[in-house]
Protein backbone atom coordinates (compact mmCIF):
# COMPACT_ATOMS: atom_id res chain seq x y z
CA UNK A 1 0.00 0.00 0.00
CA UNK A 2 1.71 3.48 -0.82
CA UNK A 3 2.28 5.92 1.34
CA UNK A 4 0.84 4.28 4.17
CA UNK A 5 4.36 3.17 5.99
CA UNK A 6 8.08 4.41 5.58
CA UNK A 7 10.53 2.26 5.85
CA UNK A 8 11.70 3.79 9.23
CA UNK A 9 8.09 3.82 10.88
CA UNK A 10 7.85 0.18 9.50
CA UNK A 11 10.83 -0.32 11.48
CA UNK A 12 10.23 1.01 14.64
CA UNK A 13 6.73 -0.28 14.60
CA UNK A 14 8.28 -3.73 14.21
CA UNK A 15 10.43 -3.07 17.13
CA UNK A 16 7.39 -2.41 19.50
CA UNK A 17 5.55 -5.40 18.42
CA UNK A 18 8.11 -7.63 19.32
CA UNK A 19 7.89 -6.29 22.76
CA UNK A 20 5.73 -8.65 24.93
CA UNK A 21 1.76 -7.63 25.42
CA UNK A 22 2.13 -4.92 22.08
CA UNK A 23 0.11 -6.02 19.26
CA UNK A 24 0.45 -4.79 15.67
CA UNK A 25 -1.78 -1.76 15.61
CA UNK A 26 -0.36 -0.71 19.41
CA UNK A 27 2.91 -1.00 18.22
CA UNK A 28 1.79 1.18 15.01
CA UNK A 29 0.14 3.85 17.97
CA UNK A 30 3.40 4.07 19.43
CA UNK A 31 5.89 4.38 16.64
CA UNK A 32 3.53 7.24 15.13
CA UNK A 33 3.68 9.15 19.06
CA UNK A 34 7.32 8.61 18.52
CA UNK A 35 7.01 10.96 15.37
CA UNK A 36 4.95 13.69 17.42
CA UNK A 37 7.28 13.81 20.46
CA UNK A 38 10.14 16.00 21.03
CA UNK A 39 13.35 15.23 19.62
CA UNK A 40 15.11 15.74 23.06
CA UNK A 41 12.14 13.35 24.47
CA UNK A 42 13.14 10.47 22.03
CA UNK A 43 16.86 10.87 22.52
CA UNK A 44 15.86 10.71 26.14
CA UNK A 45 13.94 7.25 25.33
CA UNK A 46 17.05 5.76 23.29
CA UNK A 47 19.53 6.44 26.00
CA UNK A 48 17.38 5.15 28.72
CA UNK A 49 17.22 1.97 26.75
CA UNK A 50 21.22 1.27 26.18
CA UNK A 51 22.14 2.74 29.61
CA UNK A 52 19.50 0.46 31.23
CA UNK A 53 21.21 -2.57 29.53
CA UNK A 54 24.65 -1.02 30.44
CA UNK A 55 24.53 -0.35 33.41
CA UNK A 56 22.59 -3.16 34.89
CA UNK A 57 23.90 -6.55 35.56
CA UNK A 58 23.37 -9.30 37.67
CA UNK A 59 24.34 -9.16 41.53
CA UNK A 60 26.65 -12.03 42.26
CA UNK A 61 25.27 -13.01 45.04
CA UNK A 62 21.19 -13.20 44.55
CA UNK A 63 21.64 -12.84 40.55
CA UNK A 64 18.95 -10.03 40.87
CA UNK A 65 19.27 -7.04 38.50
CA UNK A 66 21.74 -4.74 40.09
CA UNK A 67 23.65 -1.36 39.51
CA UNK A 68 26.37 -1.74 41.99
CA UNK A 69 28.90 -4.34 43.11
CA UNK A 70 26.25 -6.17 45.20
CA UNK A 71 21.98 -5.55 44.67
CA UNK A 72 20.62 -3.07 48.14
CA UNK A 73 19.03 -6.21 49.51
CA UNK A 74 22.53 -8.04 49.55
CA UNK A 75 24.17 -5.38 50.65
CA UNK A 76 21.77 -4.54 53.54
CA UNK A 77 23.39 -5.89 56.76
CA UNK A 78 19.84 -5.78 58.06
CA UNK A 79 18.58 -8.26 56.42
CA UNK A 80 17.65 -11.72 57.86
CA UNK A 81 20.45 -13.83 56.04
CA UNK A 82 18.79 -17.16 57.64
CA UNK A 83 15.84 -16.64 54.75
CA UNK A 84 16.38 -17.10 51.40
CA UNK A 85 13.03 -16.42 49.20
CA UNK A 86 13.68 -18.17 45.90
CA UNK A 87 11.91 -16.59 42.42
CA UNK A 88 11.26 -16.77 39.02
CA UNK A 89 12.06 -13.71 38.40
CA UNK A 90 13.14 -9.77 39.73
CA UNK A 91 9.39 -8.99 39.29
CA UNK A 92 8.55 -11.26 41.58
CA UNK A 93 11.29 -9.88 43.79
CA UNK A 94 9.46 -5.96 43.13
CA UNK A 95 5.91 -7.47 43.97
CA UNK A 96 7.50 -9.08 47.55
CA UNK A 97 9.35 -5.69 48.17
CA UNK A 98 6.55 -3.35 47.65
CA UNK A 99 4.77 -5.36 50.69
CA UNK A 100 7.55 -3.92 52.66
CA UNK A 101 7.22 -7.08 55.35
CA UNK A 102 9.67 -10.06 54.10
CA UNK A 103 12.63 -9.23 55.55
CA UNK A 104 14.94 -12.34 54.07
CA UNK A 105 17.31 -12.32 51.18
CA UNK A 106 16.16 -13.49 47.66
CA UNK A 107 17.47 -16.01 44.95
CA UNK A 108 16.38 -15.24 41.40
CA UNK A 109 16.40 -18.50 39.03
CA UNK A 110 15.96 -16.74 35.92
CA UNK A 111 13.03 -19.16 34.85
CA UNK A 112 11.23 -22.41 35.50
CA UNK A 113 12.22 -25.95 34.15
CA UNK A 114 9.42 -26.44 31.44
CA UNK A 115 10.97 -28.98 28.94
CA UNK A 116 8.13 -28.35 26.34
CA UNK A 117 10.50 -24.78 26.05
CA UNK A 118 13.73 -26.52 26.25
CA UNK A 119 14.18 -25.16 29.77
CA UNK A 120 16.26 -27.81 31.98
CA UNK A 121 17.26 -27.56 35.22
CA UNK A 122 20.74 -26.68 34.24
CA UNK A 123 19.52 -23.26 32.70
CA UNK A 124 18.67 -22.07 35.89
CA UNK A 125 20.41 -20.54 38.83
CA UNK A 126 20.42 -23.26 41.00
CA UNK A 127 23.87 -24.19 41.17
CA UNK A 128 24.29 -20.80 42.62
CA UNK A 129 21.65 -21.43 45.10
CA UNK A 130 23.12 -24.53 46.76
CA UNK A 131 26.46 -22.81 46.50
CA UNK A 132 24.61 -20.23 48.93
CA UNK A 133 23.15 -22.90 51.11
CA UNK A 134 26.13 -22.47 54.43
CA UNK A 135 24.78 -23.58 58.05
CA UNK A 136 23.91 -19.85 58.51
CA UNK A 137 20.72 -20.48 55.92
CA UNK A 138 17.84 -22.08 58.02
CA UNK A 139 14.82 -21.87 55.45
CA UNK A 140 14.17 -21.85 51.89
CA UNK A 141 11.40 -20.69 50.61
CA UNK A 142 9.97 -21.81 47.50
CA UNK A 143 8.48 -18.26 45.72
CA UNK A 144 7.99 -19.76 41.91
CA UNK A 145 4.67 -18.83 40.52
CA UNK A 146 1.72 -21.22 41.33
CA UNK A 147 1.44 -22.46 37.37
CA UNK A 148 2.35 -26.47 36.47
CA UNK A 149 6.18 -25.28 35.44
CA UNK A 150 6.56 -23.10 38.83
CA UNK A 151 5.10 -25.99 40.85
CA UNK A 152 7.47 -28.26 38.88
CA UNK A 153 10.06 -26.56 39.66
CA UNK A 154 9.63 -26.00 43.31
CA UNK A 155 9.26 -29.89 43.90
CA UNK A 156 12.64 -30.05 41.77
CA UNK A 157 14.03 -27.74 44.14
CA UNK A 158 12.52 -29.09 47.36
CA UNK A 159 14.05 -32.83 46.38
CA UNK A 160 17.29 -31.30 46.07
CA UNK A 161 17.25 -29.06 49.16
CA UNK A 162 15.74 -31.05 51.81
CA UNK A 163 18.49 -33.44 52.26
CA UNK A 164 21.10 -31.02 53.01
CA UNK A 165 18.88 -30.62 56.17
CA UNK A 166 17.36 -26.95 55.48
CA UNK A 167 13.73 -26.78 55.50
CA UNK A 168 12.21 -25.65 52.88
CA UNK A 169 8.52 -24.01 52.61
CA UNK A 170 6.43 -23.12 49.47
CA UNK A 171 4.35 -19.99 49.58
CA UNK A 172 0.53 -20.94 49.91
CA UNK A 173 -1.84 -21.59 47.66
CA UNK A 174 -4.02 -17.90 48.58
CA UNK A 175 -2.49 -17.33 44.82
CA UNK A 176 -4.65 -17.43 42.02
CA UNK A 177 -3.58 -20.64 40.31
CA UNK A 178 -2.62 -19.85 36.69
CA UNK A 179 -1.84 -16.19 37.93
CA UNK A 180 1.78 -14.50 37.61
CA UNK A 181 2.82 -13.21 41.12
CA UNK A 182 3.88 -9.73 39.94
CA UNK A 183 0.49 -9.11 39.40
CA UNK A 184 -1.39 -10.24 42.53
CA UNK A 185 -2.73 -7.56 44.62
CA UNK A 186 -0.69 -6.96 48.34
CA UNK A 187 -2.84 -8.91 50.75
CA UNK A 188 -3.17 -12.03 48.66
CA UNK A 189 0.51 -11.92 48.36
CA UNK A 190 0.71 -11.22 52.08
CA UNK A 191 -1.75 -14.31 52.75
CA UNK A 192 0.25 -16.71 50.75
CA UNK A 193 3.17 -15.76 52.69
CA UNK A 194 1.67 -16.16 56.01
CA UNK A 195 0.27 -19.39 54.85
CA UNK A 196 3.56 -21.21 53.62
CA UNK A 197 3.62 -24.61 54.23
CA UNK A 198 6.87 -27.06 54.53
CA UNK A 199 6.98 -29.56 51.52
CA UNK B 1 11.85 -0.39 48.93
CA UNK B 2 15.27 -1.62 48.66
CA UNK B 3 16.84 -3.58 45.89
CA UNK B 4 13.00 -3.45 44.41
CA UNK B 5 14.34 -0.93 40.97
CA UNK B 6 17.22 0.50 40.16
CA UNK B 7 17.75 4.00 38.87
CA UNK B 8 18.60 2.65 35.02
CA UNK B 9 15.03 0.62 35.43
CA UNK B 10 12.85 3.23 36.95
CA UNK B 11 13.74 5.72 34.24
CA UNK B 12 13.46 3.43 31.25
CA UNK B 13 10.10 2.44 32.65
CA UNK B 14 9.19 5.73 33.23
CA UNK B 15 9.91 6.33 29.66
CA UNK B 16 7.19 3.50 28.57
CA UNK B 17 4.86 4.66 31.18
CA UNK B 18 4.70 8.19 28.99
CA UNK B 19 3.69 6.55 26.25
CA UNK B 20 0.21 6.24 25.14
CA UNK B 21 -2.00 3.51 26.28
CA UNK B 22 1.16 1.66 28.59
CA UNK B 23 0.15 1.67 32.13
CA UNK B 24 2.77 1.42 34.98
CA UNK B 25 2.74 -2.29 35.24
CA UNK B 26 3.26 -2.93 31.41
CA UNK B 27 5.91 -0.02 31.37
CA UNK B 28 7.65 -1.93 34.32
CA UNK B 29 7.56 -5.85 32.32
CA UNK B 30 8.70 -3.86 29.46
CA UNK B 31 11.41 -2.56 30.34
CA UNK B 32 12.47 -5.83 32.78
CA UNK B 33 12.27 -7.65 29.03
CA UNK B 34 14.78 -4.79 27.61
CA UNK B 35 17.09 -5.89 30.25
CA UNK B 36 16.86 -9.87 28.71
CA UNK B 37 17.15 -8.83 25.32
CA UNK B 38 20.18 -9.29 23.67
CA UNK B 39 22.86 -6.37 23.57
CA UNK B 40 22.50 -5.61 19.84
CA UNK B 41 18.97 -5.97 20.03
CA UNK B 42 18.72 -3.07 22.49
CA UNK B 43 20.93 -0.85 19.98
CA UNK B 44 18.80 -1.96 17.26
CA UNK B 45 15.63 -0.36 19.31
CA UNK B 46 17.39 2.53 20.24
CA UNK B 47 18.92 3.30 16.37
CA UNK B 48 15.17 2.86 15.70
CA UNK B 49 13.81 5.42 17.73
CA UNK B 50 16.57 7.91 16.78
CA UNK B 51 16.01 7.10 12.78
CA UNK B 52 12.53 7.41 12.93
CA UNK B 53 12.60 11.25 14.77
CA UNK B 54 15.40 11.99 12.22
CA UNK B 55 14.57 10.60 9.11
CA UNK B 56 10.95 11.40 8.87
CA UNK B 57 9.29 14.75 8.10
CA UNK B 58 6.42 16.21 6.57
CA UNK B 59 5.51 15.78 2.96
CA UNK B 60 4.75 19.62 2.04
CA UNK B 61 1.65 18.81 -0.08
CA UNK B 62 -0.60 16.43 1.93
CA UNK B 63 0.91 16.99 5.27
CA UNK B 64 1.91 13.18 5.68
CA UNK B 65 5.18 11.51 7.48
CA UNK B 66 7.42 10.92 4.93
CA UNK B 67 11.15 9.85 4.18
CA UNK B 68 11.42 11.52 0.65
CA UNK B 69 10.58 14.41 -1.23
CA UNK B 70 7.20 13.93 -1.26
CA UNK B 71 4.89 11.35 -0.01
CA UNK B 72 4.39 8.47 -2.09
CA UNK B 73 0.92 8.94 -2.04
CA UNK B 74 1.68 12.55 -3.84
CA UNK B 75 3.87 11.38 -5.93
CA UNK B 76 2.28 8.24 -7.31
CA UNK B 77 0.73 9.90 -10.33
CA UNK B 78 -1.61 7.37 -10.72
CA UNK B 79 -3.55 8.72 -8.87
CA UNK B 80 -6.50 10.36 -9.01
CA UNK B 81 -5.76 14.11 -8.31
CA UNK B 82 -9.41 15.45 -8.52
CA UNK B 83 -10.40 14.31 -5.38
CA UNK B 84 -8.89 15.38 -1.73
CA UNK B 85 -10.15 13.13 1.49
CA UNK B 86 -9.41 15.24 4.93
CA UNK B 87 -8.12 12.77 7.88
CA UNK B 88 -7.07 13.50 11.75
CA UNK B 89 -3.40 12.13 11.14
CA UNK B 90 -1.50 9.84 9.25
CA UNK B 91 -2.96 6.35 11.29
CA UNK B 92 -6.18 7.49 9.19
CA UNK B 93 -4.37 7.14 5.98
CA UNK B 94 -3.25 3.83 6.96
CA UNK B 95 -6.65 2.56 7.39
CA UNK B 96 -7.74 3.62 4.01
CA UNK B 97 -4.95 2.08 1.84
CA UNK B 98 -5.04 -0.77 3.68
CA UNK B 99 -8.63 -0.76 2.02
CA UNK B 100 -6.86 -0.63 -1.03
CA UNK B 101 -9.89 0.73 -2.67
CA UNK B 102 -9.21 4.96 -2.34
CA UNK B 103 -7.51 6.22 -5.58
CA UNK B 104 -7.54 10.11 -4.34
CA UNK B 105 -5.11 12.23 -2.17
CA UNK B 106 -4.83 12.70 1.38
CA UNK B 107 -4.77 16.20 3.20
CA UNK B 108 -3.52 15.47 6.97
CA UNK B 109 -5.01 18.27 9.47
CA UNK B 110 -2.93 16.93 12.33
CA UNK B 111 -5.28 17.27 14.77
CA UNK B 112 -9.31 18.31 15.06
CA UNK B 113 -10.93 21.11 16.62
CA UNK B 114 -11.00 20.86 20.46
CA UNK B 115 -11.66 23.89 22.34
CA UNK B 116 -11.38 22.35 25.79
CA UNK B 117 -7.74 21.60 24.77
CA UNK B 118 -6.93 24.80 23.34
CA UNK B 119 -6.91 23.68 19.78
CA UNK B 120 -8.04 25.97 17.49
CA UNK B 121 -8.28 25.90 13.47
CA UNK B 122 -5.24 28.27 13.25
CA UNK B 123 -2.92 24.84 14.99
CA UNK B 124 -4.97 22.97 12.35
CA UNK B 125 -2.80 22.16 8.68
CA UNK B 126 -5.97 24.35 7.14
CA UNK B 127 -4.51 27.01 5.01
CA UNK B 128 -2.27 24.36 3.97
CA UNK B 129 -5.22 22.29 2.47
CA UNK B 130 -7.18 25.65 1.57
CA UNK B 131 -3.81 26.54 -0.95
CA UNK B 132 -4.26 22.81 -2.60
CA UNK B 133 -8.21 23.55 -3.57
CA UNK B 134 -7.04 24.51 -7.46
CA UNK B 135 -10.01 24.20 -10.31
CA UNK B 136 -8.17 20.50 -10.53
CA UNK B 137 -10.12 19.59 -7.35
CA UNK B 138 -13.63 18.23 -7.59
CA UNK B 139 -14.61 17.22 -4.33
CA UNK B 140 -13.58 17.09 -0.93
CA UNK B 141 -14.67 13.82 1.46
CA UNK B 142 -14.03 14.74 5.18
CA UNK B 143 -12.93 11.94 6.70
CA UNK B 144 -12.37 12.98 10.20
CA UNK B 145 -12.76 10.61 13.20
CA UNK B 146 -17.12 10.20 14.06
CA UNK B 147 -16.25 11.91 17.40
CA UNK B 148 -17.50 15.52 18.63
CA UNK B 149 -14.62 17.29 17.74
CA UNK B 150 -14.15 15.94 14.27
CA UNK B 151 -17.68 16.67 13.72
CA UNK B 152 -17.15 19.75 13.89
CA UNK B 153 -13.84 19.88 12.50
CA UNK B 154 -15.90 18.69 9.28
CA UNK B 155 -18.49 21.31 9.61
CA UNK B 156 -15.78 24.06 10.30
CA UNK B 157 -13.93 22.69 6.66
CA UNK B 158 -16.96 22.26 4.87
CA UNK B 159 -18.28 25.77 5.69
CA UNK B 160 -15.11 26.84 4.68
CA UNK B 161 -14.77 25.20 1.28
CA UNK B 162 -18.24 25.25 -0.22
CA UNK B 163 -18.39 28.66 -0.96
CA UNK B 164 -15.36 28.27 -2.91
CA UNK B 165 -17.46 25.98 -5.45
CA UNK B 166 -15.85 22.50 -4.32
CA UNK B 167 -18.13 19.51 -3.45
CA UNK B 168 -17.83 18.85 0.02
CA UNK B 169 -18.76 14.98 1.25
CA UNK B 170 -18.69 13.39 4.70
CA UNK B 171 -18.00 9.62 5.91
CA UNK B 172 -21.21 8.20 6.56
CA UNK B 173 -22.48 7.07 9.72
CA UNK B 174 -21.64 3.54 9.34
CA UNK B 175 -18.56 3.84 11.52
CA UNK B 176 -19.59 3.54 15.44
CA UNK B 177 -20.09 6.88 16.78
CA UNK B 178 -17.06 7.53 19.71
CA UNK B 179 -14.17 5.26 18.17
CA UNK B 180 -11.65 6.05 16.20
CA UNK B 181 -11.08 6.00 12.76
CA UNK B 182 -8.08 3.43 12.90
CA UNK B 183 -9.95 0.66 14.68
CA UNK B 184 -12.39 0.40 12.51
CA UNK B 185 -12.44 -2.86 10.67
CA UNK B 186 -12.03 -2.88 6.97
CA UNK B 187 -16.03 -3.74 5.93
CA UNK B 188 -17.01 -1.02 8.44
CA UNK B 189 -14.96 1.59 6.83
CA UNK B 190 -15.71 0.35 2.98
CA UNK B 191 -19.37 1.43 4.14
CA UNK B 192 -18.52 4.36 5.52
CA UNK B 193 -16.80 5.38 1.80
CA UNK B 194 -19.28 4.11 -0.49
CA UNK B 195 -22.05 5.94 1.58
CA UNK B 196 -20.64 9.34 1.99
CA UNK B 197 -23.00 12.21 1.53
CA UNK B 198 -22.45 15.94 0.58
CA UNK B 199 -23.00 18.06 2.97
Amino acid sequence: MPGSLTPALERLAGRFASMPGIGRKSALRLAYHVLEMDESEVREFADALLCAKESIHICPVCMNFCEGALCPVCADASRDRSVICVVEDSKAVKAIEDLNEYRGLFHILHGVISPVDGIGPEKLKIKELLARLTPEVREVILATNPSVEGEATAMYLSRLIRPLGVKVTRLAYGLPVGATLEYADGVTLLKAFEGRTEI
